[in-house]
Protein backbone atom coordinates (compact mmCIF):
# COMPACT_ATOMS: atom_id res chain seq x y z
CA UNK A 1 0.00 0.00 0.00
CA UNK A 2 2.66 2.58 1.18
CA UNK A 3 4.61 1.72 -2.07
CA UNK A 4 1.45 2.29 -4.38
CA UNK A 5 1.27 5.41 -2.87
CA UNK A 6 4.52 6.59 -3.39
CA UNK A 7 4.54 5.15 -7.38
CA UNK A 8 1.11 7.08 -7.06
CA UNK A 9 2.77 10.10 -5.94
CA UNK A 10 5.59 10.38 -8.35
CA UNK A 11 3.06 10.20 -11.15
CA UNK A 12 1.01 13.02 -9.86
CA UNK A 13 4.63 14.84 -10.20
CA UNK A 14 5.06 14.22 -13.02
CA UNK A 15 1.71 14.90 -14.65
CA UNK A 16 2.01 18.08 -13.35
CA UNK A 17 5.39 18.46 -15.20
CA UNK A 18 3.77 17.52 -17.75
CA UNK A 19 0.75 20.64 -17.63
CA UNK A 20 3.60 23.04 -16.86
CA UNK A 21 5.47 22.26 -20.31
CA UNK A 22 2.15 22.95 -21.71
CA UNK A 23 1.34 26.21 -19.83
CA UNK A 24 4.98 27.48 -20.68
CA UNK A 25 5.02 25.99 -24.04
CA UNK A 26 2.07 27.90 -24.39
CA UNK A 27 2.98 31.40 -22.98
CA UNK A 28 6.28 31.47 -25.33
CA UNK A 29 4.40 30.44 -28.23
CA UNK A 30 1.53 33.42 -28.06
CA UNK A 31 4.56 35.62 -28.00
CA UNK A 32 6.16 34.59 -30.62
CA UNK A 33 2.40 34.88 -32.62
CA UNK A 34 2.20 38.48 -31.38
CA UNK A 35 6.51 39.18 -31.80
CA UNK A 36 6.04 37.42 -35.55
CA UNK A 37 2.60 38.73 -36.39
CA UNK A 38 1.79 35.13 -36.95
CA UNK A 39 -1.75 34.51 -36.95
CA UNK A 40 -1.38 30.82 -37.66
CA UNK A 41 0.62 30.29 -34.65
CA UNK A 42 -2.15 32.41 -32.64
CA UNK A 43 -4.77 29.85 -33.36
CA UNK A 44 -2.99 27.10 -32.29
CA UNK A 45 -2.11 28.17 -29.29
CA UNK A 46 -5.83 29.15 -28.76
CA UNK A 47 -6.98 25.29 -30.14
CA UNK A 48 -4.56 23.51 -28.01
CA UNK A 49 -5.48 25.35 -24.67
CA UNK A 50 -8.18 22.18 -24.92
CA UNK A 51 -5.53 19.73 -23.92
CA UNK A 52 -4.34 22.40 -21.14
CA UNK A 53 -7.80 22.01 -19.72
CA UNK A 54 -8.46 17.96 -19.95
CA UNK A 55 -4.97 17.75 -18.17
CA UNK A 56 -6.62 19.84 -15.33
CA UNK A 57 -9.03 17.33 -14.97
CA UNK A 58 -6.85 14.45 -15.02
CA UNK A 59 -4.74 15.44 -12.46
CA UNK A 60 -7.32 16.63 -10.18
CA UNK A 61 -8.56 12.79 -10.17
CA UNK A 62 -5.43 12.14 -9.38
CA UNK A 63 -5.46 14.18 -6.50
CA UNK A 64 -8.84 12.45 -5.53
CA UNK A 65 -7.43 8.81 -6.10
CA UNK A 66 -4.20 9.85 -4.20
CA UNK A 67 -6.41 11.26 -0.63
CA UNK A 68 -8.43 8.32 -1.51
CA UNK A 69 -6.12 5.36 -1.07
CA UNK A 70 -4.81 6.81 2.53
CA UNK A 71 -4.82 8.77 4.65
CA UNK A 72 -1.37 10.65 4.16
CA UNK A 73 0.32 11.94 6.30
CA UNK A 74 0.81 15.33 6.94
CA UNK A 75 3.62 16.62 5.00
CA UNK A 76 1.96 14.22 1.93
CA UNK A 77 -1.13 15.80 2.67
CA UNK A 78 0.12 19.44 2.17
CA UNK A 79 2.08 18.54 -1.29
CA UNK A 80 -0.91 16.67 -2.74
CA UNK A 81 -3.07 19.99 -2.13
CA UNK A 82 -0.09 22.21 -3.07
CA UNK A 83 -0.37 20.17 -6.43
CA UNK A 84 -4.02 20.37 -6.58
CA UNK A 85 -3.72 24.60 -6.27
CA UNK A 86 -0.33 24.19 -8.61
CA UNK A 87 -2.51 22.28 -11.04
CA UNK A 88 -5.13 24.93 -10.93
CA UNK A 89 -2.87 27.85 -11.33
CA UNK A 90 -1.19 26.50 -14.54
CA UNK A 91 -4.52 26.06 -16.33
CA UNK A 92 -5.06 29.70 -15.29
CA UNK A 93 -1.56 30.72 -17.12
CA UNK A 94 -3.14 28.95 -20.01
CA UNK A 95 -6.46 31.15 -19.94
CA UNK A 96 -3.63 34.06 -20.11
CA UNK A 97 -1.74 32.63 -23.19
CA UNK A 98 -5.57 32.51 -25.19
CA UNK A 99 -5.78 35.77 -24.36
CA UNK A 100 -2.69 36.79 -25.65
CA UNK A 101 -2.75 34.99 -28.88
CA UNK A 102 -6.32 36.61 -29.00
CA UNK A 103 -4.93 40.24 -28.79
CA UNK A 104 -1.94 38.65 -31.23
CA UNK A 105 -4.57 38.08 -33.66
CA UNK A 106 -5.80 41.52 -33.62
CA UNK A 107 -2.57 43.61 -33.66
CA UNK A 108 -1.14 40.82 -36.81
CA UNK A 109 -4.07 42.47 -38.71
CA UNK A 110 -3.49 46.32 -38.14
CA UNK A 111 0.23 48.31 -38.60
CA UNK A 112 2.34 47.38 -36.13
CA UNK A 113 4.06 50.01 -32.91
CA UNK A 114 7.32 50.65 -33.87
CA UNK A 115 8.48 51.78 -30.54
CA UNK A 116 10.48 49.20 -28.55
CA UNK A 117 8.83 47.76 -25.35
CA UNK A 118 9.48 45.65 -22.82
CA UNK A 119 7.20 42.95 -23.26
CA UNK A 120 9.65 40.46 -25.17
CA UNK A 121 11.62 40.80 -21.90
CA UNK A 122 8.77 40.78 -19.83
CA UNK A 123 7.84 37.33 -21.54
CA UNK A 124 11.59 35.68 -20.87
CA UNK A 125 11.38 36.50 -17.21
CA UNK A 126 7.89 35.20 -16.70
CA UNK A 127 8.34 31.64 -18.46
CA UNK A 128 12.13 31.52 -16.21
CA UNK A 129 9.91 32.48 -13.23
CA UNK A 130 7.39 29.66 -14.53
CA UNK A 131 9.62 26.86 -15.11
CA UNK A 132 12.38 27.72 -11.63
CA UNK A 133 8.29 27.80 -9.49
CA UNK A 134 8.06 24.34 -11.30
CA UNK A 135 11.44 22.72 -10.40
CA UNK A 136 11.17 24.28 -6.84
CA UNK A 137 8.31 22.43 -6.33
CA UNK A 138 9.58 19.08 -8.23
CA UNK A 139 13.01 19.45 -5.73
CA UNK A 140 11.19 20.78 -2.64
CA UNK A 141 14.03 23.70 -3.36
CA UNK A 142 12.62 26.34 -1.55
CA UNK A 143 15.66 28.98 -2.07
CA UNK A 144 14.57 28.64 -6.28
CA UNK A 145 11.32 29.20 -4.99
CA UNK A 146 12.37 32.49 -2.88
CA UNK A 147 14.34 33.50 -6.35
CA UNK A 148 10.76 33.23 -7.72
CA UNK A 149 9.73 35.93 -5.53
CA UNK A 150 12.14 38.55 -6.03
CA UNK A 151 11.65 38.84 -9.93
CA UNK A 152 7.68 39.27 -9.96
CA UNK A 153 8.87 42.80 -8.20
CA UNK A 154 11.03 43.58 -11.55
CA UNK A 155 7.82 42.46 -13.65
CA UNK A 156 5.53 44.78 -11.98
CA UNK A 157 7.82 47.44 -13.05
CA UNK A 158 8.24 46.34 -16.54
CA UNK A 159 4.47 46.27 -16.67
CA UNK A 160 3.54 49.50 -15.64
CA UNK A 161 6.59 50.88 -17.48
CA UNK A 162 4.99 49.19 -20.76
CA UNK A 163 1.63 50.90 -19.81
CA UNK A 164 2.86 54.08 -19.40
CA UNK A 165 4.91 53.89 -22.83
CA UNK A 166 1.34 52.52 -24.86
CA UNK A 167 -0.41 55.00 -23.06
CA UNK A 168 2.03 57.63 -24.54
CA UNK A 169 1.56 55.94 -27.92
CA UNK A 170 -2.03 56.36 -28.08
CA UNK A 171 -1.74 59.88 -27.21
CA UNK A 172 0.42 60.83 -29.79
CA UNK A 173 -1.45 58.78 -32.70
CA UNK A 174 -4.95 58.50 -31.32
CA UNK A 175 -6.03 57.92 -35.18
CA UNK A 176 -3.75 55.07 -36.26
CA UNK A 177 -2.53 53.12 -33.25
CA UNK A 178 -5.30 53.08 -30.74
CA UNK A 179 -6.35 49.63 -31.47
CA UNK A 180 -2.83 48.56 -31.15
CA UNK A 181 -1.99 49.70 -28.23
CA UNK A 182 -4.83 48.98 -26.66
CA UNK A 183 -3.77 45.14 -27.37
CA UNK A 184 -0.44 45.09 -26.39
CA UNK A 185 -1.68 46.86 -22.78
CA UNK A 186 -4.02 43.85 -22.33
CA UNK A 187 -0.36 41.38 -23.36
CA UNK A 188 1.31 42.96 -20.51
CA UNK A 189 -1.52 42.84 -17.80
CA UNK A 190 -1.59 39.03 -18.94
CA UNK A 191 1.71 38.63 -18.57
CA UNK A 192 2.22 40.20 -15.58
CA UNK A 193 -0.85 38.04 -14.43
CA UNK A 194 0.87 34.97 -15.22
CA UNK A 195 3.98 35.92 -13.38
CA UNK A 196 1.56 36.28 -10.32
CA UNK A 197 0.66 32.44 -10.68
CA UNK A 198 3.90 31.45 -11.01
CA UNK A 199 4.44 33.83 -8.05
CA UNK A 200 1.62 32.12 -5.93
CA UNK A 201 3.18 28.70 -6.98
CA UNK A 202 6.52 29.78 -5.61
CA UNK A 203 4.65 30.50 -2.44
CA UNK A 204 3.29 27.39 -2.24
CA UNK A 205 6.56 25.80 -2.23
CA UNK A 206 7.57 27.81 0.21
CA UNK A 207 5.05 27.19 2.60
CA UNK A 208 5.17 23.31 2.16
CA UNK A 209 9.33 23.02 2.61
CA UNK A 210 9.25 25.19 5.53
CA UNK A 211 5.74 25.46 6.85
CA UNK A 212 5.57 28.96 6.59
CA UNK A 213 2.73 30.93 5.27
CA UNK A 214 4.49 33.66 3.11
CA UNK A 215 1.60 34.38 0.65
CA UNK A 216 0.67 37.86 0.64
CA UNK A 217 3.76 39.36 1.73
CA UNK A 218 4.31 38.49 4.82
CA UNK A 219 7.96 37.07 4.18
CA UNK A 220 9.40 39.87 2.95
CA UNK A 221 11.60 40.16 6.77
CA UNK A 222 13.02 36.50 5.41
CA UNK A 223 13.77 37.32 1.72
CA UNK A 224 17.18 38.15 0.87
CA UNK A 225 18.10 41.92 0.76
CA UNK A 226 17.48 43.66 -2.86
CA UNK A 227 20.53 44.45 -4.77
CA UNK B 1 -15.03 10.83 15.63
CA UNK B 2 -18.09 10.89 12.65
CA UNK B 3 -19.77 13.24 14.66
CA UNK B 4 -16.71 15.36 14.96
CA UNK B 5 -16.17 15.17 11.13
CA UNK B 6 -19.38 16.41 10.58
CA UNK B 7 -19.12 19.38 12.91
CA UNK B 8 -15.87 20.34 11.10
CA UNK B 9 -17.33 20.06 7.93
CA UNK B 10 -20.31 22.20 8.85
CA UNK B 11 -17.86 24.91 10.30
CA UNK B 12 -15.58 24.95 6.61
CA UNK B 13 -19.07 26.16 5.25
CA UNK B 14 -19.73 28.28 7.36
CA UNK B 15 -16.05 29.84 7.34
CA UNK B 16 -16.44 29.90 3.42
CA UNK B 17 -19.43 31.90 3.76
CA UNK B 18 -18.28 34.27 5.89
CA UNK B 19 -15.15 34.37 2.67
CA UNK B 20 -17.69 34.87 0.25
CA UNK B 21 -19.80 37.77 1.98
CA UNK B 22 -16.15 39.42 2.30
CA UNK B 23 -16.08 38.55 -1.19
CA UNK B 24 -18.90 39.89 -2.30
CA UNK B 25 -18.41 43.50 -0.01
CA UNK B 26 -15.50 44.13 -1.40
CA UNK B 27 -16.77 43.92 -5.10
CA UNK B 28 -19.70 45.97 -4.08
CA UNK B 29 -17.74 48.62 -2.21
CA UNK B 30 -15.11 48.80 -5.34
CA UNK B 31 -18.10 49.58 -7.73
CA UNK B 32 -19.36 52.22 -5.66
CA UNK B 33 -16.29 53.95 -4.98
CA UNK B 34 -15.71 54.18 -8.77
CA UNK B 35 -19.82 55.57 -9.53
CA UNK B 36 -19.30 58.31 -6.19
CA UNK B 37 -15.73 58.82 -6.97
CA UNK B 38 -15.03 58.13 -3.31
CA UNK B 39 -11.46 57.27 -2.65
CA UNK B 40 -11.50 56.69 0.93
CA UNK B 41 -14.02 53.89 -0.43
CA UNK B 42 -11.35 53.02 -2.53
CA UNK B 43 -8.60 53.09 0.15
CA UNK B 44 -10.91 51.29 2.27
CA UNK B 45 -11.54 48.42 0.10
CA UNK B 46 -7.71 48.16 -0.87
CA UNK B 47 -6.80 47.97 2.65
CA UNK B 48 -9.48 45.23 3.68
CA UNK B 49 -8.08 42.42 1.25
CA UNK B 50 -5.28 41.66 3.65
CA UNK B 51 -8.31 39.94 6.17
CA UNK B 52 -9.82 37.82 2.85
CA UNK B 53 -5.81 36.71 2.36
CA UNK B 54 -5.70 36.02 5.74
CA UNK B 55 -9.03 33.64 5.94
CA UNK B 56 -7.89 32.19 3.00
CA UNK B 57 -5.25 30.73 4.75
CA UNK B 58 -7.52 30.12 7.69
CA UNK B 59 -9.54 27.65 5.56
CA UNK B 60 -6.54 26.28 4.02
CA UNK B 61 -6.09 24.88 7.23
CA UNK B 62 -9.44 23.98 8.17
CA UNK B 63 -9.22 21.66 4.80
CA UNK B 64 -5.82 20.25 5.60
CA UNK B 65 -7.60 19.54 9.36
CA UNK B 66 -10.28 17.71 8.11
CA UNK B 67 -8.48 15.18 5.71
CA UNK B 68 -5.93 14.26 8.32
CA UNK B 69 -8.66 13.90 10.71
CA UNK B 70 -9.80 10.48 8.89
CA UNK B 71 -9.97 8.92 5.61
CA UNK B 72 -13.33 11.15 4.11
CA UNK B 73 -15.68 8.88 2.05
CA UNK B 74 -15.20 9.78 -1.80
CA UNK B 75 -18.16 12.37 -1.44
CA UNK B 76 -17.21 14.25 1.31
CA UNK B 77 -13.56 14.44 -0.16
CA UNK B 78 -14.88 15.98 -3.53
CA UNK B 79 -16.78 18.70 -1.45
CA UNK B 80 -13.76 18.91 0.70
CA UNK B 81 -11.29 19.69 -2.65
CA UNK B 82 -14.00 21.61 -4.05
CA UNK B 83 -14.11 24.21 -0.73
CA UNK B 84 -10.53 24.66 -0.68
CA UNK B 85 -10.57 25.67 -4.47
CA UNK B 86 -13.68 28.12 -3.91
CA UNK B 87 -11.18 29.48 -1.37
CA UNK B 88 -8.88 30.32 -3.89
CA UNK B 89 -11.37 31.36 -6.00
CA UNK B 90 -13.00 33.54 -3.36
CA UNK B 91 -9.59 34.81 -2.98
CA UNK B 92 -8.83 35.42 -5.93
CA UNK B 93 -12.14 37.76 -6.63
CA UNK B 94 -10.42 40.26 -3.33
CA UNK B 95 -7.50 40.56 -5.54
CA UNK B 96 -9.77 42.17 -8.36
CA UNK B 97 -11.73 44.18 -6.46
CA UNK B 98 -8.18 45.70 -5.27
CA UNK B 99 -7.56 46.35 -8.98
CA UNK B 100 -11.31 48.13 -9.55
CA UNK B 101 -10.24 50.00 -6.62
CA UNK B 102 -7.19 51.56 -7.95
CA UNK B 103 -8.63 51.83 -10.92
CA UNK B 104 -11.71 53.71 -9.05
CA UNK B 105 -8.58 55.95 -7.21
CA UNK B 106 -7.31 56.98 -10.08
CA UNK B 107 -10.51 58.10 -11.95
CA UNK B 108 -12.05 59.72 -9.03
CA UNK B 109 -8.76 62.39 -9.38
CA UNK B 110 -9.68 63.00 -13.14
CA UNK B 111 -13.15 64.64 -15.17
CA UNK B 112 -15.38 61.62 -15.80
CA UNK B 113 -16.84 59.98 -18.85
CA UNK B 114 -20.64 60.85 -18.60
CA UNK B 115 -21.48 59.18 -21.69
CA UNK B 116 -23.90 55.60 -19.77
CA UNK B 117 -21.98 52.89 -19.85
CA UNK B 118 -22.75 49.22 -18.91
CA UNK B 119 -20.86 49.02 -15.52
CA UNK B 120 -23.35 49.45 -13.12
CA UNK B 121 -25.56 47.00 -15.00
CA UNK B 122 -22.25 44.04 -15.04
CA UNK B 123 -21.52 44.71 -11.55
CA UNK B 124 -25.12 44.10 -10.29
CA UNK B 125 -25.15 40.83 -12.60
CA UNK B 126 -21.53 39.30 -11.41
CA UNK B 127 -22.42 40.23 -7.84
CA UNK B 128 -25.68 37.90 -8.45
CA UNK B 129 -23.08 35.42 -9.92
CA UNK B 130 -21.20 35.15 -6.88
CA UNK B 131 -24.12 35.25 -4.40
CA UNK B 132 -26.00 32.16 -6.77
CA UNK B 133 -22.51 30.62 -7.20
CA UNK B 134 -21.97 29.86 -2.90
CA UNK B 135 -25.56 29.08 -2.64
CA UNK B 136 -25.53 26.36 -5.03
CA UNK B 137 -22.25 25.09 -3.27
CA UNK B 138 -23.97 25.27 0.24
CA UNK B 139 -27.13 23.66 -0.59
CA UNK B 140 -25.64 21.17 -3.16
CA UNK B 141 -28.23 23.00 -6.09
CA UNK B 142 -27.02 22.33 -9.44
CA UNK B 143 -29.55 24.06 -11.03
CA UNK B 144 -29.22 27.58 -9.30
CA UNK B 145 -25.29 26.59 -10.56
CA UNK B 146 -26.36 25.90 -14.21
CA UNK B 147 -27.96 29.62 -13.81
CA UNK B 148 -24.84 31.18 -13.17
CA UNK B 149 -23.53 29.42 -16.31
CA UNK B 150 -25.79 31.20 -18.29
CA UNK B 151 -25.24 34.93 -16.93
CA UNK B 152 -21.44 34.58 -17.98
CA UNK B 153 -22.34 34.83 -21.64
CA UNK B 154 -24.37 38.22 -20.99
CA UNK B 155 -21.49 39.35 -19.08
CA UNK B 156 -18.66 38.26 -21.74
CA UNK B 157 -20.92 40.45 -23.87
CA UNK B 158 -21.14 43.21 -21.67
CA UNK B 159 -17.19 43.51 -21.20
CA UNK B 160 -17.14 43.72 -25.21
CA UNK B 161 -19.60 46.42 -25.60
CA UNK B 162 -18.40 48.10 -22.61
CA UNK B 163 -14.76 47.93 -24.33
CA UNK B 164 -15.56 49.48 -27.59
CA UNK B 165 -17.77 51.85 -26.49
CA UNK B 166 -14.79 53.07 -24.33
CA UNK B 167 -12.35 52.49 -27.47
CA UNK B 168 -14.57 55.10 -29.00
CA UNK B 169 -14.65 57.74 -26.31
CA UNK B 170 -10.63 57.82 -26.54
CA UNK B 171 -11.03 58.05 -30.15
CA UNK B 172 -12.94 61.52 -29.46
CA UNK B 173 -11.08 62.71 -26.88
CA UNK B 174 -7.69 61.47 -27.05
CA UNK B 175 -6.36 64.54 -25.40
CA UNK B 176 -8.57 64.44 -22.67
CA UNK B 177 -10.42 61.01 -21.12
CA UNK B 178 -7.78 59.19 -22.41
CA UNK B 179 -6.64 57.53 -18.94
CA UNK B 180 -10.49 57.32 -17.83
CA UNK B 181 -11.23 55.45 -20.16
CA UNK B 182 -8.27 53.09 -19.86
CA UNK B 183 -9.43 53.05 -15.95
CA UNK B 184 -12.43 51.99 -17.15
CA UNK B 185 -11.17 49.16 -19.20
CA UNK B 186 -9.99 48.09 -16.76
CA UNK B 187 -12.49 47.26 -14.08
CA UNK B 188 -14.63 46.09 -17.09
CA UNK B 189 -12.13 43.48 -17.56
CA UNK B 190 -11.99 43.06 -13.96
CA UNK B 191 -15.52 42.44 -13.40
CA UNK B 192 -15.25 40.11 -16.25
CA UNK B 193 -12.98 38.34 -14.44
CA UNK B 194 -14.86 37.60 -11.23
CA UNK B 195 -17.62 36.87 -13.38
CA UNK B 196 -15.01 33.99 -14.51
CA UNK B 197 -14.48 32.86 -11.12
CA UNK B 198 -17.70 32.86 -10.35
CA UNK B 199 -18.18 30.43 -13.12
CA UNK B 200 -15.64 28.09 -11.69
CA UNK B 201 -17.64 27.90 -8.86
CA UNK B 202 -20.92 27.00 -10.11
CA UNK B 203 -19.17 24.38 -12.57
CA UNK B 204 -17.36 23.12 -9.42
CA UNK B 205 -20.64 22.85 -7.83
CA UNK B 206 -22.58 20.73 -11.26
CA UNK B 207 -19.34 19.02 -10.82
CA UNK B 208 -19.78 17.46 -7.23
CA UNK B 209 -23.70 17.08 -7.37
CA UNK B 210 -23.94 15.61 -10.48
CA UNK B 211 -20.54 14.19 -10.60
CA UNK B 212 -19.69 15.73 -14.51
CA UNK B 213 -16.84 16.77 -15.63
CA UNK B 214 -18.35 20.71 -16.93
CA UNK B 215 -15.43 22.42 -16.94
CA UNK B 216 -14.50 24.06 -19.58
CA UNK B 217 -17.66 24.11 -21.94
CA UNK B 218 -18.25 20.33 -22.18
CA UNK B 219 -22.19 20.89 -20.81
CA UNK B 220 -22.81 23.68 -23.13
CA UNK B 221 -25.68 20.63 -24.46
CA UNK B 222 -26.81 20.08 -20.75
CA UNK B 223 -27.65 23.84 -20.58
CA UNK B 224 -31.37 25.09 -20.95
CA UNK B 225 -31.86 26.47 -24.58
CA UNK B 226 -30.89 30.38 -24.70
CA UNK B 227 -33.45 32.75 -25.01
Amino acid sequence: MQRHFVMKLESLKSTLIRMSSLAEQAIAESIRALLERNPEVARRVIMEDEGINQLEVVIDNEVVDLLALQQPVATDLRLILAAQKINNDLERIGDHAVNIAESALQYASQSPITRPLDIPRMATITKTMLREAIDAFIHGDSRLARNVLKNDDEIDDLNRKTIDELVEVIRENPGTLLEQALDLIRVSRNLERVADLATNIAEEVIFITDAQVVKHHQLDHLQAPRE
